[in-house]
């Protein structure tokens, strides 16, 4: 189904089935791979990977669509699921703010070029020292939360809830309960939904700073003080663009994926990933007793990620001007 | 005379001669304003500000136009005005780097928006708290700094190798002692020394990467360890940008000031004080017994200011980009 018309013979449960059927089985797959990985941490990472995926595409699909489903069941799995791929993500997302960091820190400290340690001094005291106790600190505590997370993931693999959600989801593999709406032709009511989560996503872009953010250096993110504040609205554009991404697929199945689109996406991970990594460097900061050079370089830490924030803002009303220009103008 | 056109009747030295004396005359102005002064602390900043301008073009004349002019004098001044303009300059210095530090800690701990207070603790180990101590602390150092940086201007304006410059500039202010070349006919001998001067500059631009330097948030300049030798190459082109600026002062006198290679002076010259504060910050990071929430601010600091170098050199490509397509093309 390439494109679907939307026929009068097709209806909205028809279009959305075998998208929902084809993530379903994704999750199940996810799942054999998770009980064939055993101590092979690789695989492990695919099938949590694999899981991962399927989740939050069964789940923003059961969102989106929600007014052609059983709204019952459509809620009860999707919180399910949520509670599932955010779990699993904690692992993932500690070992990349760790790989993040680390890397930062040694283009930080080493200058990314061939320089004499001897020119060294003008990096605060000893930036190479505290580069290298900070790094250490970071490695401590973001291990330990990896530690943390990996054990939480694996307990709720092995959980009476995780099973009932892959028996659900094994049901969704060949079945979609759906509500009334979801008998009645496609090119009545399926539309709507879809059109609803690109508004919402066109809505929250045009209450960004874009036209801020085109500025280069416009040192906007460096107002630390403000940080959540005003990272929030990108944020939740992040995932209303997720939404709209795979409601898109969902209509579209084996249509091609819009690059720029993808590219914008991209760009509002790495702005979660470097505000997230800034709070890290933050949090690590407030460690007891850590030495001044120490604190010195996860000062240094936090501004460069949220450098790094400012400059996936750039990345991302550049992604988007391009995306958008025929359909907002 | 307005755009000469270097006509045979007119020699090279007579082209100079209304220059040097114009600024001789303004050096003896700020002189003046200096004697004038007193304890008014405006009148002795209007006086050296007036005094340096003074004494960089006419150093900077005495040596892009050294093979027309008696060259062992034209050497011996200009190492005199180099000394007092450097001398002059470090007390201004330390202002600005405090004004524009002290702002950056504003702006880094503000948040520069209505925020809630309790939002603030994303921003480090009280990146407030942090920010006060080591807005205190860089206060106490630069001005201790300014304070002996005023003393010693306060000494050479009153020294006999003062006395000696002024005597000079105030006969520069009716004669300039000129070599055999500079009784050859204007048209003849002037250009190549601005032309070389011109060649210099654009040399030192076409070194710089200014590639690079055109794709935002590059994050070269946060590359700390090699922070020196990185910026070396931008300093030493703000001063050929300034000797090839007063090179053309001097033989289109009268002549509007281009205001693009105006803004590309301004953009190295933002480059040079980003630089050197955020090598205060660092300084004041190296001071003992510091807390770490001191430290970590001042670490925030510094990658803020080297965020601010790359602004710069940001500013720079853009500006020269317009300034010199037509000839670099």
């Amino acid at each position: 189904m390439h494109n679907p018309d939307h026929s009068q013979d097709v209806t909205a449960g028809e279009v959305l089935a075998p998208y929902l059927h084809a993530r379903a089985a994704d999750f199940l797959r996810g799942l054999r791979l998770h009980g064939e990985s055993g101590s092979d941490t690789a695989g492990a990472e695919e099938a949590a990977r694999t899981l991962r995926g399927a989740a939050r595409r069964i789940g923003g699909t059961l969102h989106t669509f929600r007014p052609l489903l059983d709204t019952a069941w459509a809620d009860q799995l999707r919180t399910e699921l949520a509670w599932l791929s955010g779990t699993l993500a904690l692992e993932q997302a500690c070992t990349s703010r760790l790989v993040r960091l680390v890397d930062a820190l040694s283009r930080l400290s080493n200058g990314g070029g061939p320089v004499p340690a001897a020119r060294n001094a003008e990096g605060g005291p000893g930036i190479t020292v505290g580069a290298a106790r900070a790094g250490a600190l970071l490695e401590r505590q973001l291990t330990l939360a990896r530690t943390r997370a990996h054990s939480a993931s694996l307990q709720a693999l092995g959980s009476a809830r995780f099973h009932a959600v892959a028996d659900a989801v094994a049901l969704l593999a060949s079945e979609v309960p759906l509500g009334p709406a979801g008998a009645a032709p496609a090119i009545e009511v399926i539309d709507a939904p879809a059109e609803l989560a690109e508004r919402r996503l066109l809505d929250a872009v045009a209450a960004l700073p874009l036209t801020r953010a085109a500025h280069p250096y416009n040192a906007d993110a460096l107002a630390l003080a403000a940080g959540e504040a005003q990272d929030a609205p990108w944020h939740q554009t992040r995932l209303l663009l997720r939404l709209h991404r795979y409601a898109t697929e969902a209509l579209h199945t084996g249509g091609e994926p819009d690059p720029v689109l993808y590219e914008a996406a991209r760009a509002l991970d790495a702005h979660r990933d470097a505000a997230e990594a800034a709070a890290a460097a933050a949090a690590a900061a407030r460690t007891p007793r850590i030495a001044p050079a120490t604190a010195y370089a996860l000062g240094v830490l936090h501004a460069d990620q949220r450098h790094e924030v400012e400059a996936a803002r750039f990345a991302f009303q550049r992604a988007w001007h391009r995306t958008t220009a025929p359909v907002v103008s």
